[in-house]
């Protein structure tokens, strides 16, 4: 039997303070059209905009633009999915934009859904990755921030702004270094790519000969067996393991999957991970808590702007608003 | 018109560590028939059953109790309400013990819905008190311990084993003091009443002539002026706003409803809280959490029972197992 795939083709569009990707997804999950641009971080709104509906424009040249439904949208936040607003930190032009009301008009009148993008990357990994099957998962992005998204009941837990999960502000120290947020000790602050760096580079660590002082080349340190590399993603790795301890213990989950560049180090985070997990997921209902590395790479965010308009995602899910 | 309530009786039982209570509840939330037991915390399994058989014996001698339906079970944690058993910290002589089971068939073979404490209290809140009308909460009890419970879009999100809302146990100071858990610096380390007393003692604090060196003798002090109780107050209202930041900040609640004995302490805790959430509830989406006290009372562990078999909350609610 043959299963019409475009039945179910949603538009889809991952906006990040770099690049505006879109898609059209197909109900399977393969992308069948793609489209994208350069975010033009530091313009005034309206040239953003205006490459938003270049991606729109380009996806709307495609034959199977007519059969495409509903469009979905994964944005940097902080995003107000009931005011159908977005105020990236990364794109200052873009303050309260109202992106719903503008992308429904580029798209011609189609229905628009907004999430944030962890929130975005977590419905990929629960439809197409690693939370596959798990009806209470946490999904983070480690990577120059740490965000997060919720599987709660078999369904993705956008919340009634579509910011829920947003694990990397949590704090884990309440005593600990200042945050631009304007807290302490938060997640981000210990665990992004970055920090891990900054972190390596104060206490000593001396990048190679080509002077990468990436988290990347702390981890490839790391694995050679740098003590104070290893310590840095040891440190990043105990703030991760307290924050996700302390969302097992809120709401139950039985997963955290973990995606983003920080992630890609391996077991030089994983290992140090899972033990810090013990230190910290210690009632009975946490300490089953599994870790796995995010499957979906870098089309989580498309994937999962698709993930939120699709029927079989938003079925009974009133968190897409 | 006359509304006939008893056709939503239903059977409560709060079982903690000092006493069993019971009660037929009406759909109006009135208690129309209590008994009550001492909970002999340091015996064996079956005389702690005894006890819970006693108090139900009581109430089936009701008139009421042919009315009544289903019963509901909030009992001190950890619970597993998948398995039906629970293991409370305070009643040793309960491992793994099937308090399901035994209910089922001590009531006439009604069936049984099993909570924690902290989702108790928390329903009773969103049914009759303080959170009434919010789809989002977490309420908290402040007392020997820190507990807690949660409502996600319009109810109570008890979890697969029904220990969710358990904010008493997440790290705030990752490198903090032991926590008997297994894990450091979590909340109820820093904001219990017994800590908040041996805080103030080891910083010099003096009781009065009476001796009292409780929570409420601290709580009195600091109402009086002594900077070391206030201070005590301080730290402890540091790390509840750090938990209940990070809450908000994890599953986007609008209201957190704080009751037991220490949130009696009233302003003495509420208004360092409301100053310390500034410092930690940062995000745009979190910003306008409100604090409130807890309105249920001594009987919020029965109300709460109850509302976790009422249909008017357990409606589409699959939480309830």
């Amino acid at each position: 039997m043959h299963t019409d795939l475009t039945a179910d083709l949603v538009v889809a569009l991952d906006i990040g303070g770099t690049k505006i990707a879109g898609a059209l997804v197909d109900g399977g999950g393969a992308i069948r059209v793609r489209a994208q641009r350069p975010t033009p971080a530091r313009e005034d709104g309206e040239t953003v905009m205006r490459a938003v509906e270049a991606v729109i424009a380009e996806l709307a040249g495609s034959r199977l633009w007519d059969a495409a439904g509903a469009v979905g949208i994964g944005s940097a936040g902080p995003v107000d999915a009931s005011a159908g607003t977005v105020s990236p930190v990364n794109v200052p032009g873009w303050r309260g934009f109202p992106l719903v009301e503008r992308v429904h008009r580029a798209a011609g009148g189609r229905p628009v859904t907004l999430v944030g993008d962890g929130v975005a990357m977590t419905a990929a990994e629960h439809w197409l990755g690693a939370a596959r099957g798990h009806d209470n998962a946490l999904c983070l992005v480690v990577s120059t921030g740490v965000g997060g998204g919720l599987v709660l009941g078999g369904r993705v837990h956008a919340g009634p702004t579509g910011n829920a999960g947003h694990i990397g502000h949590i704090s884990v120290d309440l005593d600990g270094d200042p945050c631009p947020c304007g807290g302490r000790g938060c997640v981000e602050r210990i665990a992004s790519g970055p920090h891990i760096a900054r972190r390596a580079v104060e206490n000593g660590w001396l990048p190679g000969p080509d002077g990468d002082t990436s988290a990347a080349a702390v981890a490839a340190s790391a694995r050679a067996g740098d003590p104070v590399a290893v310590a840095s993603f040891e440190r990043a790795a105990q703030a991760l393991a307290a924050g996700i301890a302390a969302t097992a213990t809120l709401v139950e989950i039985d997963i955290a999957v973990i995606g983003g560049g920080v992630a890609g180090a391996g077991e030089v985070l994983f290992a140090p991970l899972r033990r810090s997990l013990r230190d910290y997921a210690t009632l009975s209902f946490v300490r089953a808590l599994e870790v796995a590395p995010a499957l979906t790479g870098t089309d989580a965010g498309l994937l999962g702007a698709a993930a939120a308009v699709s029927p079989r995602h938003r079925e009974g899910a009133g968190v897409w608003g």
